[in-house]
C-alpha cells in the first residue's frame, strides 16, 4: 500500500465518517432539523452507517482503519507496518476535522438557528460547568455534536468503559479474516464492522456516548474550539484525554488478545 | 448494454424507488394510514430499502443508475458512456413520474380522506407561503410525499447541503468496485448502497430531506402540480432548482474526484 | 426438487413465517407482553426477519416460496413446474394454519390475559360492525394478530393496493437471478428479499396492512375462527377475498411483467 | 478444531455476546445512561448485534455455537462431535459470567447510581415478591440487565414459549448449510443468525424475554447473585430452570427435527 493510498484513504474516509456520525448528531440535536429528537436509535444507526460509507469508500484504497486503535490494534497484530502508523494516524486527525467542518456547512443554518435562541444559549455550558457537573444537560449543548461527553464524570470510569468497548471493536476487525479463510475488509466486512459499531453504541454507549476512537473525539474538539459559532460554550478540553487514552488501550489490549489467543 | 436494457431498468427500477420512497412519505403523513406519525427512522429506513429493491430489480438490466447524478458521476469516471446520458436521464424521469402516481394509487383512499379533513385542508400552504415563510407547517401538507423542501429556506445554504450529501453516495457507488477487485452493482452492492441512503438520510437530511437526487424531486413534483387531488396546496416550484442543481453538482463532484484520488 | 422436498420445505418454512410475522402482532398488541406497543417499525422489521428466518431455512429444501403469490408468479416466468403449484399451494396453507396456532401456543398466557380484559372485550368487533365500519378500533382486537385489514374499507381500492405491493415483491425476488448471474434464493437473496419485505410494509403497508401473500391471511384466519379464544370477535371474512385475490394479482402481473420486460 | 480452540472461541465469544446483551439492557434500564428507556427496537437489535460481534469474533475459532441449545442440536445432528460438547458448555457457562462481570465494569457508575437512588431502590424485588406476583415492575429491576423473567409467571406456559423460540433459532443454524452449498458460520452466516436472534425477539419476546439460550441465563444470573450491588434484590432463583430447561428442549427437537425432516 503506497503513501499516497493511505493518505487518500484514510483522510477521505475519516472524513465521510465524521460527516456522516456528526451529521446524525447535528440532526437529532439541532433545532429547525427534520430529524430533530428522532432517538437512541437513530444516532447509534447514523453512526454505524457513517462507518459503513467510510470503510465501503476507503477499504479498497488504504484498508479504511479510520480509527488509530484499529490501526494500533493491527500494528500489534503485524497486518500494519509500524512506519505506516504515523501517516495513518496524521491523515485520520485530518480527516476527522474535515469531516466536523463539513457538518458545519451542511447544518449552517441550523447551527444559526439554534444557537441565537435564547433558551436554548443557557444550554450551552461554560469549560467550568462541566468540570463541576457530573450530569450535563441533555439537550441543547452543540458540543455533543463534535466530541463525546460522559454521563457521570469519573476519570478512570470513563477510561474502563472507553477500553472495553474499543476492544471488543478492534476484536472484531483482527478476527474477521478468520471467518472467511483470509478474505480482508471487503464489502461484506464493512456491512458486519458496521453493525458491530451499532451494538456497540446500543450496548456499551451509554456511560459515555462510545468514542472509540481517538480522532472522533479530537478532530471535532478541536473544530468546535476555532469554529466562530455564537454561543457555542466550551469545548470541555478537561473530559478530552479519555476518548483518546481509552480507545488507545483498548486497541492495544485488541492487539495483544489476538496475538495471545488467536493468531 | 442494450438501449431497451437502459430504458426497461431504469424506467421500472425508478419507479419502484418512487413507489416506496413516496410511499413511506404518504404512509408516515397521511390519516387513515397505519403507519401515520411512524417517525424519522421509519423514513430513511423506507427510503433506503426503495433504493435497494430499485437496484436489486434493475441492477443486473441497466446496472441501476436510477439517478441523474449517478448516470453523471458515472459518465464522468468513464463507467457509463456519455451518449447513454439522455437515455438514462429521460427514462429516470420517467419512471419517478409512474412512481409518484402508483403512491397515488395506493394511497388513494387516505389522500382523500386526507385533505377533506378541515383541519388538515388549513396546513397546505399555497406557493406564495412557501417563499415568504422560513418553516413549512411540520404535518399536514401532502407536497412532502411527492417532493422534498427546506426547513429553513435559503438557496445557497440548501445547494450545499445538497451538494455534499450527494458528494457522499455517487463517491461511495463509484468506489465500490475497488473494494472487491472490480465487482459492480451486484446484491451486495445494492444492500449496501441502500444503507449507505439510510446513513445519509439519518446525517445530512436535517436541512432539506435529502433529495440527492433530481428526477426523485422533480418527476414526483410534476405529479403534484397534475394530479386531480383537492386542497393540495402549491407545488413549491420557486425550490424546484434546487433539488436539480444541487444534486447534480455532488455527483460531478463525486466523479471529478474520484478520478483526481482514487482512479 | 422432490414433492417431499416442496412440501417440507414450504410447510416448515411458512409456519415459521407466520410463527414470527404473528408473533410480531402478538407482541405489539397483547396486554402483559413486553413488546406492547413497540410500534410500526416493530411490526415492519419483524415481519422482514419472518421472511428472512423462514425463507433461510427452507430456502436449500424447496426454494422457499412460502407464499402462492410467488409460485404463481414462478410458473408464469416459468422456474417453477406448473405441476407442483398444487403441492406449493397446499403446504403453504398447511404451515400458515400451523404458525397461527404455535403463536397462540407462544402467547397463551396473553391471549387470555387480553381478552379477559373488560376494557379490551369491547375493542373485539363482530363481523357486522366490520362491515358498517370504516376504520377498525386501532388498539385491541386480537384479529389483527391472524389476519390483515383495511383502514378504509373499499373493495376495489384494498385490491389496487395489495396488487402493487406484491408485484413489487414478485418483480423483486424473479429478477434476483439477473443480479448476481443466475444466483438463486441463497443466503443473500433470503436477507435481500427480507429488507424489500420490511420496504414494503414500511412504504405500502399504511392501507391495508401488506398481506402480499394469501395464505398469510387465509391461513391465520381459519385458526381465529376456531380456535376457542373467548370474547375474540368476528374472523370479517367479508374481507377475506381481498388478500387472496389482491396479491394473485399482482403475483401474476409480475410474472408476465417478467417475461416481457426481462426474460 | 482442537479443545484449545473450542475453549478460546467458546469463551471469548460468549463474553462479548453477554457484554453487548447484556449491556444493552443496562444502557436502557440504568439512570444516567445515555440510552435510558430507548425502547423494546433499542433491545432487540442491540442482543442481535450482540449474536452477530460474538459470532463473527469466534466463528472461524470454534464455530461460534456460544449457546448450549445450538451445541446440543448441532450434537444431535451430527456436526459437532459428542465427546465435545461438555467442553462447549462449560467454556459458554464461564464466557458468559465474564460477559456479565463486563457489563457491571462497564456500568459501574450507572448501578451505583441507580441502586442508590430512593425511587428505584423500591422497584427492587425480593425473591418472595417474585413468587407471589404474576407482573414484575416494568422498570427499575437490575436483575432484567443480568437474566430473564416472565410477564405472566407460568412454568409450563413459559417453558413452551422458550422451546418454540428456540427450536426456531437452533433449526435455522442448522439449515443454514443447504443455502449454499454446505458454507458454515462464516460472515454471511453470522449476520443472518444475528437477524434471525433480532426476529425472534421482536416475535416471541414477549412473553419470557427470549432467552433461547441456557447459558445466557444462567451466568448472569450467577453473577447478579454474587456481586456486591446495593439494593439489588432477589436473582429469582425460583424462575431459573426456565431458562435452562426450555432452550435445551428447543435445540433437541430443533436437532431431531432436521434429522427427521432435513437430512
Amino acid at each position: 500500500m503506497s503513501s499516497s493510498d493511505i493518505f487518500i484513504g484514510e483522510t477521505i474516509g475519516t472524513a465521510v465518517l465524521i460527516l456522516l456520525g456528526g451529521g446524525v448528531c447535528a440532526a437529532v440535536t439541532l433545532k429547525r432539523s427534520k430529524a430533530q429528537n428522532a432517538g437512541w436509535l437513530a444516532i447509534t444507526f447514523g453512526w454505524g452507517f457513517a462507518v459503513l460509507t467510510g470503510a465501503y469508500l476507503a477499504g479498497g484504497v488504504s484498508g479504511a482503519h479510520l480509527n488509530p486503535a484499529v490501526t494500533l490494534g493491527l500494528a500489534i497484530q503485524g497486518g500494519t507496518a509500524w512506519g505506516d502508523v504515523p501517516l495513518y494516524l496524521g491523515s485520520q486527525l485530518l480527516g476527522a476535522m474535515i469531516g466536523a467542518v463539513l457538518v458545519y456547512a451542511v447544518y449552517y443554518g441550523q447551527f444559526h438557528a439554534h444557537l441565537t435562541d435564547p433558551e436554548i444559549i443557557k444550554a450551552q455550558p461554560a469549560d467550568e460547568a462541566m468540570v463541576d457537573q457530573t450530569a450535563a444537560p441533555k439537550a441543547g449543548p452543540v458540543l455533543g455534536i463534535f466530541s463525546t461527553g460522559p454521563e457521570i464524570r469519573n476519570g478512570v470510569q470513563n477510561v474502563v468503559t472507553e477500553v472495553i468497548a474499543t476492544l471488543v471493536l478492534v476484536l472484531a476487525i483482527l478476527t474477521q479474516g478468520l471467518n472467511d479463510e483470509g478474505n480482508g475488509l471487503g464489502t461484506l466486512g464493512a456491512l458486519v464492522t458496521a453493525l458491530v459499531v451499532v451494538g456497540i453504541g446500543l450496548s456499551l454507549g451509554g456511560p459515555t456516548g462510545y468514542a472509540i476512537n481517538p480522532v472522533r473525539d479530537l478532530g471535532p474538539r478541536i473544530v468546535h474550539a476555532v469554529l466562530p459559532l455564537p454561543n457555542k460554550g466550551g469545548s470541555d478540553w478537561g473530559y478530552a484525554w479519555v476518548p483518546i487514552v481509552g480507545p488507545l488501550i483498548g486497541g492495544a489490549l485488541a492487539g495483544g488478545l489476538y496475538n495471545l489467543a488467536f493468531a
